[in-house]
């Protein structure tokens, strides 16, 4: 007797800001049969994966491949391999995925410096080089697009200005890889973490970070080979006191993992690394420079219907995250009852927000795959009935005139 | 112009302790279209996969659920949340796998009290529970099942013991789940780790774990809600000394994401979870006793076809697990080209060891959708042709023989 039903899943219209919708070609690469995790023709994909993660991240670095876990796995395996107990940190806050920064780091026992600005806004780069200037940090984390209040902060000057001290760079671009410039080498990043299932359109599960031979020279000095698979000579130089507080996310043993050595470490997860690969594929074949234009129009087309609809929109629209837009909620409309409307009614799902913003903005994602005209348009329908339903005052019909109008101003984008 | 091209892998036999082969039906589950993370519909996906890891688990504990990573982000998330640094962790070792739980406990400043027994055997109960006495620790972690060794450790007394005195006793069932048998509840185990990529015939990438009311004492005690999702008087009670030192790992957290608040963590790796659904799913239509018959089956077979070339087989007999079969390799014999010969002319995979059995031993694997009477006998049949190859005395054809002749004696095991 059957006790768990097949699963069989409505099918929705996801325009949060992650996960967002899998391009239909990376699902049915997750159904590739798997292969031994130290077959070539896998280790030969493994090599693959990192070279398109190189040309994804803008980077000459060696070192670029996902580590096996959600995008915060990919942020703790930076901060983790890299802190030392004590070192100080600088993180500049302007949302949500800031404090986490934070709560990642005081675990590994950083010495925290913060700074605040307001959400919905980012910080003027100055302001930031002056704090790192006074603090004298080892590392400045920050956050590139921070999906809870839709704001992207520009990193070259903050990236130069860290080099120039001898400071670290680690930036947090879960948001806006495959979706929005990220320069690594440009930008003077030493570290940086991308997100799978929001631009790239890969569901959740591994996440693409990339490092340089600055945060390298790091790892070497903490690097430590498990017992057990360990030479005699490895054992007999045992262990430095500021070894790497994680197994799973220590970056020196994954890069002998991904490396030519093929340490084992972890089995690596076959059939994320096909999706990966796939996605990767997809972003590189689609090139970087359209895809970037592609989010761009589209996210005009969504801010012309949320406008012409006659609601308001959120932030510092000179700081705008191209990915994500997050609408005021009009006063006196219950957010969640709206929200349940558009799924169950619509199967549109849009998100809410986070902390001081939660039940004061939603917010809609235009990422990936998501991305897509049709996908605009039925949002901006979905929300204009539900809304008019909920006793709100817009402007009815206007949203998707604007949006249509928008996308044949815009057209020459794509 | 496409720089990459997409996958086309071979496909393999894959006989070794993992990964294995995936069922058909769990690699075609992970083509579906995916769901946000607080859908309802896809809530209720985590809800029975909680309900169906109890059951394969053989437990009542209230949680059950992966932990999204390979198998050793499940043993971290567990050593993590219940270590605090200055614990006693008795940690008896038969392979290489006993020495991960120390690589990792250690790193999270456990005191380490290690028990050594020789590799290809395991320890009598009474010996663990002696030294458990008297190093009177918070914990006991040790290994169910060994794959580097192909021995299987008693676990029932151990536990007992364990629970009399107060200690608490943690087990990776990584190799046993789904394949030999795993009594949770009935032995005493109070946190237990399952692996996707072995018995359960589910791809790496996410890491089944249950643990009892005593482990979410500990949890409770150590809980923190980040800033940014907290509430005001979750601020105000700020952080206890003893937080988790991990945020990807920290227990506490994720129970209130995979519980009733469904507080925001990780984004959960959608099509692994739909993976490990379907896994379960079909683990549990077959029946978790016939399940392990199965397994025990296959094994005898494959056993009957090693001796019957005239191969010896590695390690005590009488602790044999089930799912793994060590062999010793025959003097003057290149293991490494006779591996290379069944992966390129067979297309057969088998395993060699680590460390101290590195060179003496391969290893293959009955797990899962590989436990497969033609594949045991391919393996046999390209084993033995390799062996012949590279000049080494077998008796030509009765592998095959014995093999057929085991599972003719056999079957009424299945």
């Amino acid at each position: 007797m059957m006790m768990f039903a097949e699963l069989n899943t409505p099918l929705r219209t996801i325009m949060t800001p992650g996960p967002v919708e899998v391009d239909p070609r990376v699902l049915r690469a997750m159904s590739t049969p798997i292969l031994g995790q130290f077959d070539p023709a896998f280790t030969d994909i493994m090599n693959n994966v990192m070279k398109m993660l190189q040309r994804t991240f803008k980077t000459n670095n060696e070192w670029a491949f996902p580590i096996d876990g959600t995008s915060r796995s990919g942020l703790e395996a930076v901060l983790a391999s890299v802190i030392e107990p004590g070192d100080k940190v600088l993180i500049p806050i302007y949302g949500r995925f800031g404090h986490l920064l934070t709560e990642i780091a005081e675990r590994y026992g950083a010495e925290i410096h913060l700074l605040h600005t307001d959400w919905g806004t980012v910080f003027d780069p100055e302001e930031v080089i002056t704090e790192m200037k006074k603090v004298n940090p080892k590392i400045v984390a920050m956050v590139h697009g921070e999906t809870s209040t839709g704001c992207m902060q520009p990193l070259e000057e903050i990236g130069r200005a860290c080099r120039e001290a001898d400071v670290l760079f680690i930036v947090d671009a879960v948001a806006t890889i495959g979706g929005a410039d990220v320069q690594t080498d440009n930008w003077y990043i030493d570290a940086a973490i991308g997100g799978n299932q929001k631009c790239l359109s890969v569901p959740s599960g591994n996440a693409p970070i990339t490092y340089n031979d600055r945060i390298e020279k790091i790892l070497k000095q903490r690097k430590k080979v498990e017992r057990g698979i360990a030479t005699e000579q490895e054992l007999a130089e045992g262990r430095s006191f500021s070894a790497i507080r994680s197994n799973y996310f220590d970056l020196s043993q994954l890069q002998d993992y991904w490396g030519p050595r093929r340490l084992n470490h972890h089995t690596e997860a076959t059939s994320m690394l096909y999706a990966l690969h796939e996605g990767l594929r997809i972003v590189l074949e689609e090139g970087l420079e359209q895809r970037f234009k592609r989010h761009k129009l589209h996210e005009k087309a969504l801010i012309a219907g949320i406008e012409g609809m006659g609601l308001e929109l959120f932030g510092d629209a000179r700081s705008k995250l191209p990915t994500v837009t997050c609408i005021k909620i009009p006063d006196g409309i219950e957010a969640e009852s709206v929200r349940s409307m558009m799924l169950n009614d619509f199967g549109v799902e849009i998100a809410s927000s986070f902390g001081p913003l939660h039940g004061k903005i939603w917010r809609i994602g235009t990422m990936g795959y998501s991305c897509r005209k049709e996908n605009v348009l039925f949002a901006l329908a979905s929300l204009e009935a539900a809304l008019i339903r909920h006793g709100a005052k817009v402007n009815a019909g206007q949203a998707l005139q604007a949006s249509l109008n928008a996308y044949e101003k815009e057209k020459s984008l794509i």
